[in-house]
């Protein structure tokens, strides 16, 4: 397995892409880094992945994967002497993944809306989120990190959190994560930002804000 | 495991809940099937699954799970010695991930509003789907499932096709797959719906005809 060559299409500022990043690292599989403009593809992502357009993309060898939970299996399963990401019993990897859509779903897309949108549309976003969040806190309690004393799927999944929901606070001018509601979910937020295997690879807070203030506005005008 | 008391929440027509259905008498399991009414949740459903409260729900002993793909995932994984679901080769279960959620978003979404919708919308979702059913086409050409000889996890995933389809097509009076276009999935639906252990687990036609009558009508209504 370790003798084909590793790629990922990624893009610095997607949370999708930055799971898969921190897969390979913490499995300790050498990649090329390939940086693509999502605003104007490359005919290398839309011939690789031609329906959804989207990074990541994976290329091991011949083989190529998108989506990235779907690349995480795919990483745990075929480099699996080293450093499982997932939890090794059935009812624990269900748990993982169910939360790890369920804050898709629950919190990324509400969080957004949340920093771009104001008044009963802000608020239905954020009543989305609280109910996931309390859930989250709940899982989290007690732990270092979701996957104990080691980081893992579901700190991957969610790890976004950790640093673009201060960012989205800061550009919506709002409070998402109250750390006194979720003082957990708080600790892990640092625990994960901080941990040495991470804190190198997190996107510019500058340049997210930036990029940020412009989705916004975006948002806004349509 | 075989021990544990095995129940299912489910919703006749719900596509999410035949999934689990079909997985759990592919691997021979018994199961108490609880019918729930989804427009009126019992205590129980809210109870079990209180964030996103849909069928179908798990629940095995004292674990409860939730989400039909996470919960195929955990059947294939604690009843792993009988009828593999998932294929083997870690690359071969990335894409039936992929594909699995693929047409979710590019089948199962917009198929129903082509159903539902006129002019343009219909269009625009129409050639969505159009995109995804190439794809899958490539996949099931000259195999009779999925899975092979046999059906496995991505028939059971895209099982809702083979039925659902020919009622979305005669409910909203158009032709969704056009058996000239995709013939081999056209032949995959017909090896599904007559294969004897899918065929009596089929939500009676006549009903559906009735159900997504409705669902169009208030489609339209808003």
């Amino acid at each position: 397995m370790g003798s084909q060559e590793v790629k990922l299409l990624s893009f610095w500022v997607s949370p999708f892409s930055k799971r898969v990043e921190w897969a390979l690292k913490l499995k300790g599989i050498d990649y090329e880094y390939i940086e693509e403009d999502v605003f104007n593809k490359s005919h290398l992502l839309l011939e690789l992945n031609p329906i959804t357009k989207k990074v990541p993309v994976l290329v091991h060898g011949q083989k190529t994967i998108a989506e990235s939970f779907v690349i995480i299996e795919y990483i745990d399963e075929t480099w699996n002497d080293q450093y499982p990401l997932l939890p090794q019993q059935p009812y624990q990897r269900a748990i993982a993944r169910f939360l790890a859509n369920l804050v898709e779903e629950h919190v990324m897309k509400p969080a957004f809306v949340a920093m771009c949108a104001t008044g009963e549309e802000r608020e239905k976003a954020m009543n989305v989120i609280r109910e996931a969040m309390y859930r989250i806190e709940e899982e989290i309690k007690g732990k270092k990190f979701f996957g104990g004393e080691n980081i893992g799927y579901l700190d991957i999944a969610l790890g976004w959190i950790s640093y673009f929901i201060p960012v989205w606070e800061e550009v919506g001018s709002l409070e998402i994560i109250d750390p006194f509601k979720y003082p957990a979910t708080y600790a892990w937020m640092t625990n994960f930002i901080t941990n040495p295997m991470i804190k190198d690879t997190l996107s510019q807070r500058d340049k997210m804000i930036d990029y940020f203030h412009n989705m916004k506005r975006e948002y806004s005008s349509t």
